[in-house]
């Protein structure tokens, strides 16, 4: 991955916004600008002059092979001493979303006596994050085909029948996944049987599969850090008339949501393109959420789609599109991909079929 | 869980420190002291009055079935609302290790034109949470027995042994573990062979187990949201005499650390009587980390077990003893269990045999 570049990026943001330099503290923003995977590690980058990369004896080692092109700094107090390091700099720029007021306290503290200014760039390094590069893009792609033939191979093998469990089939779907070669599932999956998949977020327990249900699955698989997203579904058994009027409606709305994505697109716009199909039909109180979200090193992060979000869509953004619809005691479906978003029609990674399939 | 009981032992605490009100935002606080698992949870504790759990709609259901004696409020901006719910309380407790820059700014912003003085609380509740109650003990056990039937299991089914890489065995003790009964591995599992042993937190690749080689295996359970942690180092194949000698010398450190866990013990002299061991055998050099940490709903909290830390052990806290010795090139050995501090000897919650094994 092209860290270096991905650097300069933020330099040249940060030169922009009259600073000297730029001390990077969230971690997965300090993974997405060196590779450094380690549980501590911080980043000094200046707009004029050599980066200095910051973390603790634990990840010596590490730290020489995954971030071999920044000159290393190896101290217990790893904030606190790149803090130091940096005292002299003009204006300094730091994460205000993700230092602490007791963190902020004892930077002012490693600054002190110098003339150094501490001045917030907010999330700088996260709207990097929102448009991804190729090498981001491959990664999402293989967690994306993770999950994908995890669910195939459980559908295969009848792993999704009546009398199982949530519980076992979201272990299933986790343990399929880590065989295909995800580091971990993107986030606890959910697995909703009968009145619980009109439930948006329900954890999975000891409720029974049963004939006639909804079975609803959102999961993901982490790929070199990379997380995928997807919700898909199905009834088992025989699909009653007001399934088929449920799915479809929302099928519908998932497709209106995909053909909005574009390049200049308001994020509002893609999430009302979803939402009309579904207020259309009378259920527009049966849409409890919005209609998606960045992803990629975060399971959500920038960009926010919704009816309340701002901004607009721009390529190489990855994004999910998930409209439900919740009948709250009867049932709900959720149809949910992860795709990035191009010039053109937006480039689907989660491939499994959006058909109603019937187990 | 008594979740009351904890909240009036809060409430207690912030009385003393002349607080009218405390804003508890840390979400794994949150879960303690009310039992709500969600991803988005604040709770108003309110000194001399009715406590506010807050939440956003996609946890109104939930909240009413795990938190059903505290008032609840549904708001998409949760800590706003319950800080706009606060305002006129006098002194308003906030926890300053987790509110970030911009999350006090916009708490500020709440309270403003209110007479409302914000008081940082610091970790108090991360306090309360160092001494366990039985219903966690209950829990760390459990989570610790998995971790002990995990590798017993996968022992004696032969999956530890030449051919096989790290990630491979890394993924079956995962997926072990998950069969049994845990939500999730407590951290990533560390499987590290031959001279990898020697690096303290390696991460599980490609490389093969050999005969004669050292096999580190660090690795815990998630169960009901407690974290089990265990190190057991074994030897497959035939153990060379360097291999018994540092093995046996760990095994003595580790056991003189948990000998030394007592009511009131300071954590320095716990460290100081394991680490003694290793010093005297001429290996203080390559003992690199400290003795011990808390575990409970985070795999690392209070106390720190080290020659840096402060304060002392009290009956029902949990930590871990994990001495190690890491002879770079060549291999390393950790021994590390769970136990909780009683009046008499600690309490043993991973049960695994400390003799080497030579498998």
């Amino acid at each position: 991955m092209d860290h270096a570049g991905r650097r300069d990026r933020l330099k040249a943001r940060a030169a922009e916004a009259g600073l000297d330099a730029v001390l990077v503290t969230n971690l997965l923003n300090v993974r997405y600008l060196t590779g450094f995977t380690g549980s501590n590690g911080a980043l000094l980058v200046r707009t004029d002059g050599a980066d200095l990369f910051g973390t603790d004896g634990r990840y010596t080692t590490q730290a020489g092979t995954q971030v071999p092109d920044v000159e290393l700094l190896v101290d217990r107090g790893t904030v606190g001493a790149l803090a130091r390091a940096a005292a002299g700099t003009g204006r300094l720029g730091y994460e205000s979303h993700e230092v602490t007021v007791d963190g902020l306290r004892a930077l002012e503290q490693s600054l002190e006596g110098s003339s150094t200014e501490l001045v917030s760039v907010r999330r700088a390094v996260e709207a990097l994050r929102a448009v991804k590069d190729d090498d981001e893009v491959d990664a999402l792609r293989r967690a994306c085909t993770v999950a994908d033939q995890a669910l195939a191979e459980l559908a295969a093998e009848g792993a999704l029948r009546p009398g199982r469990t949530e519980l076992a089939v979201g272990r299933d779907l986790d343990a399929r996944m880590l065989a295909l070669g995800a580091e971990a599932p993107s986030f606890e999956t959910i697995v909703a049987a009968g009145a619980n998949s009109a439930i948006p977020h329900h954890r999975p327990d000891g409720t029974e599969l049963r004939g006639g249900d909804f079975l609803k699955l959102d999961f993901g698989a982490t790929v070199d850090g990379y997380h995928s997203d997807m919700t898909r579904t199905l009834v088992l058994g025989h699909a009653a008339d007001w399934q088929v009027e449920v799915y479809e409606l929302v099928a519908a709305s998932q497709a209106a949501g995909r053909a909005a994505l574009g390049v200049g697109v308001e994020v509002t716009a893609v999430d009302a393109a979803s939402r009309d199909v579904i207020v259309a039909a009378g259920h527009g109180e049966h849409f409890t959420h919005g209609l998606g979200h960045g992803v990629g090193l975060e399971i959500h992060e920038a960009p926010g789609i919704s009816a309340l979000g701002a901004g607009s869509l721009a390529a190489g953004m990855a994004v999910t599109v998930e409209p439900g619809v919740y009948l709250p005691g009867h049932g709900g479906v959720r149809i949910e991909d992860t795709l990035i978003v191009a010039d053109g029609a937006a480039d689907l990674l989660t491939l499994t079929s959006k058909e109603l399939l019937v187990l």
